[in-house]
């Protein structure tokens, strides 16, 4: 069957091999399953992805899109009998337009890469994933992926002005606009953005520009506890302070960081704050103050400024080296909860009680600032024992967070890890809406068929 | 029939007294057509609401929500045989949190009055259109409203965090959420927003709010030609400046505010500028110099800086009234395409040589900074052929802006007057994909039906 649209494409777009189609079949959540692919296509045209799309629709083969398969909620991983279609050759960057602010890209195009062609031209792609140096905007689109800056410059969803998309019909269309403002019928690019591959599969992406943002002031806390830290930042709320950057590594993580880069961080602090504002001149004095002071709130046990961007970049990036650093440590389950603010201490402490009872080590990053968390669960590989206490503690620490009026993902998606959360978030009635959306835009259910939301039965209800 | 639901909810609610009910039947766009409605419901809270959709679900009479009847698309017409849902009466703010940066309010709050009750707090609500004494959070939602600091700011979907929806089933549902970022599920708050009440009725809304912006630098510029002023908007955007505002207003508009309330401007600028730029400190003064360069190079005959909030009122004011005080002047037909920055010259220009070939007189208000501009077509009221000239320039202002990368609607919103538009701007496959989600959303087709995309006929296709 497979064979027909190898024909139509050629084998160096359709791989069959059993080794090669084995390297594209799931993303980082390590906890996630995955299933057996017929195929990786590895489109290098919208022509391409289109004839796969009617090809699969034709045979009712489910497709998976997929970028460089960073994801941590298995929204990437193969279905059984799927045909995954990669886009990192699709790797193009068309077009620059500083007048107009924006650039139109391809979606297999690395995040950093757009971010050093845009600054080239003094402008700024802003959203920012701790997967940057590999992750793709196709991907960041489809997962709507935040990152550090967010808590001053918004998400992906912010950023994306117009796609261009095959439809779940095969179509292929061009929703949204290259305008500033614009209401000209639904949201459809809102829509499609976060959706995970299950509404489109997304071949080409205008994105919104900004000007590159004023050299950042640093302020770094030390803190003896996480909840102390936590009330830090609910501090930072509290006084009405912007930061372009607030972030929480803890003690685990740092240690981690020091294995791994040697950089000697974890003899200072139990928890460090990293937090930055770009405002300029007084304004940007002022800020730099009340962040300060609110660290000293949360009974910080050192602060101090800098504005020296080297010694700004080795904490920053102790906060980015701290997830591949923690992935010599063990298994790990990522969490991805975002709560209010005013709330983050008690979730912070919360997340200390639930691995005390679960007998699970937890090690925490978070984009602390606008409330979204990451407490990493760690298990020894093959402990079986350990993996399901860190199962049990994953689950509660979803609960809490929507007891405390938070979201179970605030920026790495649904994907398979996150669906009985999300079901447990929203209920039945917001969750059918949804169904309905899928259905009336993949109506021949192909589209990553199994991911965010449960596969509806030709009948209307959810097996 | 109507008296079940009014035996239901109560005389007072359920409104069917002729005279009444034709004081809500129409928004402010003076060429759309409307019909006749049934009764109108004056809801006084989400029970209310639900009560008549599951009514009129039961009885498939179309309902019609609206808010203040601001709009000027006709979004908010009665079709025959409607009820109208009117939620000027749920007018409470519920919460403002200035921790959590954001405010719970019912639709019929007017938009200013939120606007001051978050002031106090020091937080800002900032979408402005020019019918903000007037206009409702709900209305402005309803049609993703923007206004005039929206080219730094962003429009109201930008602002939009969670809302409570009556959906076309007749469910109460609450969608989106309350922390700062969240990507659980598909993105139908920003699906809701702009979707002019053909997907639900919107019943409660949580906006983000920001701290109050540092008081703005105004910079004033006259012109002698409309064309040279889009020079200077081109300017301004092509030195990467980024203002609070950029709003022209031509001789018509400065004639018709004299005449209205005046103020003296006409005898001396044939068209200005009026820009403003609110970074602190020595930024805010190079962004102003930038500002008054650009100006300078399109050929201004006076550029001035004034950091004198009285007048810099003045001229702000002259740009609010601009709308009222052209009512006097005759029918007027509002037109509301934007177009990229880059073709903002080439766009004025080219509604002149309309105006002249249509022999109609086009008044021009604008957003300008962000390229939507607003050409006012002014018709004596009565005469006919007149106004069958007004519209063939409607229609050809259209298709120049869809000519240039535009879209037919910034603001405003599709409504009925940009029905034809839409359809020529979006092409037949993304009009299926939004008739797909409307039919999904609103199985009963009871919810503003006819409006925005035309109404499908039960086997699919389109009437």
């Amino acid at each position: 069957m497979i064979d027909t649209l190898q024909d139509a494409l050629g084998s160096s777009i359709v791989l069959t091999d059993e080794d090669l189609v084995a390297g594209y079949v799931h993303d980082e959540a390590e906890w996630a399953a995955y299933g057996r692919a017929l195929a990786v296509v590895r489109a290098t045209s919208v022509y391409d992805v289109q004839q796969t799309v009617r090809w699969a629709i034709e045979h009712d083969v489910p497709v998976v899109p997929r970028g460089a398969g960073t994801g941590l909620s298995g929204g990437a991983n193969a279905v059984d009998g799927c045909v995954i279609i990669s886009l990192e050759r699709m790797n193009k960057v068309k077009e620059i337009n500083a007048l107009e602010r924006l650039a139109v890209v391809e979606p297999g195009v690395v995040n950093n890469d757009l971010r050093d062609a845009v600054a080239k031209e003094g402008l700024w792609y802003p959203p920012d994933p701790a997967s940057a140096p590999w992750s793709t905007i196709g991907g960041n689109v489809g997962t709507n992926a935040g990152g550090v800056c967010c808590v001053k410059y918004g998400v992906t969803r912010d950023y994306v002005l117009s796609l261009q998309v095959v439809t779940g019909t095969g179509e292929v269309v061009r929703i949204g606009r290259r305008t500033a403002k614009g209401v000209a019928g639904l949201d459809l690019v809102g829509l499609m953005v976060g959706s995970e591959g299950t509404l489109g599969v997304i071949t080409e992406i205008t994105v919104r520009l900004r000007p590159l943002p004023d050299p950042p002031r640093t302020v770094i806390g030390y803190f003896d506890s996480i909840v102390d830290a936590g009330v830090a930042v609910r501090e930072v709320a509290a006084k009405g302070v912007t930061p372009s950057a607030l972030e929480l590594v803890d003690r685990v993580c740092l240690q981690a960081v020091d294995n791994y880069a040697h950089m000697g961080l974890s003899g200072e602090a139990n928890v460090i704050l990293i937090g930055e504002v770009d405002q300029p001149g007084d304004t940007g004095v002022r800020e730099s103050q009340l962040l300060q002071e609110a660290f000293t709130a949360g009974n910080a046990t050192f602060v101090a400024e800098t504005c020296d961007p080297k010694e700004a970049e080795v904490m920053m990036a102790a906060r980015r080296l701290a997830y591949p650093a923690m992935e010599g440590l063990g298994d790990l389950l990522t969490e991805d909860i975002c709560v209010p603010k005013e709330h983050v201490p008690e979730m912070l402490r919360r997340i200390e009680v639930i691995a005390a009872e679960c007998n699970t080590q937890i090690a925490n990053v978070a984009h602390a600032g606008d409330g979204n968390l990451h407490p990493l669960m760690i298990t020894e590989r093959g402990d079986t024992a350990a993996r399901e206490r860190a199962q049990q503690a994953f689950g509660r620490i979803i609960d809490d967070a929507i007891a405390l009026g938070g979201t179970v993902t605030g920026e790495h998606g649904v994907g398979l890890l996150k669906m009985p959360g999300l079901a447990k978030e929203q209920g039945p009635h917001v969750m059918a809406m949804q169904q309905a959306i899928k259905k009336a835009l993949d109506p021949h259910g192909i589209l990553n068929p199994g991911k965010v939301l449960p596969v509806a039965s030709p009948t209307g209800s959810v097996l």
